[in-house]
């Protein structure tokens, strides 16, 4: 299995890179909800490749074709799925990676668990592309909440050695949000926008990729949802951002901070605000406590790993001789994959969080 | 819902800290395997509050009764439920709690999750003592898993500004986890562990608590276990270790370094090691690429932020009057969670691991 | 796994015939329900065992003990969680089960999965004893319903060859369910029920044993609850109606007797009732169309096998020696289950029904 | 939801009858399993509009495109999505049903749930055009099993009053299945078939539709598959046989039979066959005892009622006006939908049957 996680909403992802088609089933929206393809195209569009300098220059489409579950753009009630083709694959740049893993990709699991039948072409399933899968479905989700004031947005925290400014953790808007989405490179301070193009570049020059961070929030949530244990929020959230290749940790309001605070500096006090809200002034939590919404933004971050495939030779082994052998990854490549994957960050906490309100 | 798990093993906690009884159900676990009570018991002491300066005070035995699922001294194969009667509550210490709630504990949330029938008092189910279920259950997994060569360990890795050394993570081993399972603040480093002591005496003395780190590894396991997506090892293990209270953030492998590494850094080149064993020469990747076992030690650090129960006044509000009110909570209180939550965390990991061998 | 269920309710049922205690656990009920226990143990006391000539005579007193989620008579919101002790066993009846597995019951096929280390004693796990659980989580399911005006019934439909009168199915009311529960033998017509206890009294009296067939339905559904495919309501019920040991076959609505009907006969023609309500002037759908509920009264049949354990000497096989071996179960036995799984029917009812409603 | 099923397999079907298609993802079929497309096509065909006299002429092709999961005809391991294009459709015979609810149909249960924007259009996704769905997957799953010794087939039962032979519920074998599959009308007693086509010819003839019943079977399954409680083979194949729609009831061995029958009758007794294998001497168990398989063949017959599409005058109402209407459904309709059902039963038990053994 894997590839289908079911909850109030069910949603099973499929495909290989360099298969007919990838595509997602999103199976428990409910009848009535208007979907924009405008709007969803836009959104899938910031996740596409070959745009920019940073990203990779394959430039598929990537523009969703819906099966079923939405008639004259109103959903059904029965199960959303929606397919892109892959029509820009250029398999012979894999034809190595066969029998030579790349170093930091799934290629050598993969083969340990399929054996000589996995699909590794692209990177097979574990392609980033099947993101493009979950940034269907999740801006789906985003469009319905958004209709019920819940905003979520993202940026680029960091890359490399620079910082982008945090969001302010008790006071998100969607203005901010709203500005984020039609930035190039999504980020709060021009500044550091600058010097992180830079350090993209550099990485770039010199036949390297570099990795970074994601902030992501959420916003307009009542207190109350989610549940204690397994299925807490954080829970939630974690099993559909590890879904994103290349996360390699994620963190809720303070994060790995809180080892280095006391109870006193870490509880944020409550106090009640207009219309009788309850609040707390700063929000070290997150938004969420016991694995339950407070009312406050809900905040993450997840930390993206350097692409694995670099233009420089690598040392691996030849799966078949069990000989060392090198590797030089041709095929094409984003050097930073942090600013493509700031809207799959948003899917994800979108899935998370429309589930729960259902 | 969300105290119920459900894969290969099923995962059904209950209990509230002052009610009757704690307990747990376990169905999954193969027929014909021995449980070693006084193994299980041992590790359950490494959890149970009492014993030491930064713990609480409060001393239950915390010893299960079995009610099924084991016939003499054996699994069945039908569920395993153990229950912890609960013995020495003092509910007069929480009597405030239900209308002024703690700072950074769950009694808010849960109340608008569950409004005036909320069981608030010592927590209810979101209290720490339910970790000791997750325990009984985890103890279970690991005692299987040591059987078949799957060794699982966890240190304190810091508190405060107060680090202990990192696990070495090619080269884990057993005599290491051993080793640690018996030290009171089981700790690589002696001299950190001296120095991280004084820091927890330190919040204590000041009425105040701290936060900390746990690290946790597994080793032994083979190559090509876990799924893509979202039953990948980081899914599920995040899914458990999120359960227990306290947890703020995950990473696996480098984690969030990876953020700031080059991919010629990050990238772990592969190696054929000894009967045709492929290794990886560093493990940046944690053991997992692609949501799936690559044989190496898996490796994962967990952020516990500082027990938010502080003998100092809080700031907070009155639930039924909406108005401000300032909290000072007496009851019994660890001023350090940490040391007590790495069982927790061997525990979280064993039922993941364990799980997916199945 | 297999004995837990999650769904909106999470539902895990542990336990063996002769082990320390049976029990549920039940997940996901939300706060503020009040739970009568005399409504409760009124409700568990027709399953209960040892009160009727058909039944046997093993009296147990099958009182739950709660151990969480109930405050006070009223739900936390957190997993509930009851037992109930094993005090009146005799493993002694039992001793020569583990080697000569029973004709039709589970021994066998325990023996096979479980191995060596299945829990055959008075059918462990699978005894029909767990059934009390499953009445537990049931009768809360009942409880709550009926304050939302959902009712639930059953009545013995026939034992061997003698037939009770069926529901009214487009015309079933509570009256009548609250009549049949009061009843010893829960029947609608009088001298079909003197017949019907003739001749479990005449297959007891040849120490035999005979089965039978339960009607069960439930009364004040909307339309529109369910969903299409695999979580239809009839997979759902079903999925908890087999949970129930003995069950070989249920139907819905017209059942098996629309294999011999023309569509012009079966086809249920709609009306406009008062209020607007839409409903079918005939009911062969059984309330449910497309896995969804009509609005109709929800109608479903079981098959219940005979009791497999007589008192009569029986063909089966030695399983250390493979050799031929005869058998006559001494125990203590009901000659007919029938009466007494009528509850355990409207509990799995219950909850497939409560389930779908949160 | 509803239409994703998650157990080691995972079962996404999508689709409505006049969208742009319908399809499938299995997910969990291992890597490296042959699919022979020739032997899928003809499975399918079995299945297939438009071929006999008994079936709706709308013929298409219903030849599955595959989209992933399928490399050279050999399984990669990860998800199988395959989709069939809706090319013969003819909204227009459906206008009218989108006020008018037909009898016996899930139009008005849809228009109940998902209201104005329910797809009703031929059935929407509660048409039986969504089985071809299930028989892609299904298909996949006959194959695999069948090159492991297990096999499965089907027969038509009876139609109306014309019954088939049954199955010799001891003495089952592929020679009989292998027959049956290559019959246009597949039943074991030719004289039976062509009296039960004369009984759809009189149907037809009237403007009338007829039910039936399907006796399905697997043999090849070693003792101890399976599971107690909510996850035993008869729940499994319960859960998916009836989101085949139409089907009303199931029943497995002796079914309703057992009803009658005294335990003496009932019981299946124990004995040793060939190669030490524990056999019984009848089965009316139908091969599942406690939810687990015994060895014996597993047996199964399911009710399947009239097509509710009939060429006559029903009466109905108008769900916009709430006055009385009546209907003549035009659309082409199987006069007896029970022949195509043989091989989307197969299908079912072979999902049910495939996930047990992984």
């Amino acid at each position: 299995m894997g590839s289908t996680w079911k909850n109030n909403l069910s949603l099973s992802i499929f495909g290989q890179s360099h298969g007919a088609a990838i595509g997602v089933t999103l199976d428990g929206v409910p009848a009535g909800e208007r979907i924009d393809f405008d709007v969803l195209n836009t959104f899938m569009l910031r996740r596409a490749p070959g745009r920019f300098p940073w990203a990779t220059p394959r430039a598929e489409a990537d523009k969703p074709e819906f099966l079923s579950g939405i008639v004259n753009g109103i959903t059904c009630g029965t199960p959303i799925t929606a397919i892109i083709r892959n029509t820009n694959t250029r398999s012979a740049d894999y034809s190595n990676i066969m029998n030579v893993p790349r170093p930091a990709h799934a290629d050598f699991t993969a083969f340990a668990k399929y054996g000589n039948h996995a699909d590794l072409s692209g990177g097979g399933h574990f392609s980033g592309r099947l993101t493009a899968a979950l940034c269907i479905a999740g801006g789906i989700c985003l469009q319905i909440l958004s209709r019920r004031g819940v905003f979520i947005g993202g940026h680029v925290a960091s890359v490399g050695g620079v910082r982008d400014d945090a969001f302010d953790p008790v006071d998100i808007n969607e203005t901010t949000f709203a500005k984020l989405r039609q930035m190039d490179m999504p980020m709060i301070n021009p500044q550091a926008a600058t010097h992180l193009i830079e350090e993209i570049e550099k990485a770039k020059q010199a036949n390297d990729s570099i990795g970074g961070t994601i902030e992501c929030a959420a916003i307009g949530l009542p207190a109350g949802l989610g549940s204690p244990m397994f299925d807490g929020m954080e829970n939630r959230i974690s099993q559909l951002v590890f879904a994103i290749p290349a996360v390699k940790g994620i963190e809720f309001g303070a994060g790995f901070e809180v080892a280095t605070k006391r109870g006193s500096e870490n509880n944020d006090p409550f106090y009640v605000a207009e219309n009788n809200t309850v609040k707390t002034k700063t929000n070290n939590h997150g938004g969420i406590l016991g694995g339950i919404t407070s009312g406050m933004p809900i905040i993450f971050r997840a930390a993206i790993k350097p692409t694995p495939s670099i233009a420089q030779e690598q040392q691996s082994i030849n799966l078949s001789t069990l000989q060392p052998a090198t590797l030089t990854v041709k095929g094409r490549h984003d050097p930073c994959i942090v600013p493509r994957a700031v809207p799959c960050m948003e899917a994800a906490l979108a899935i998370a969080i429309y589930d729960v309100t259902l």
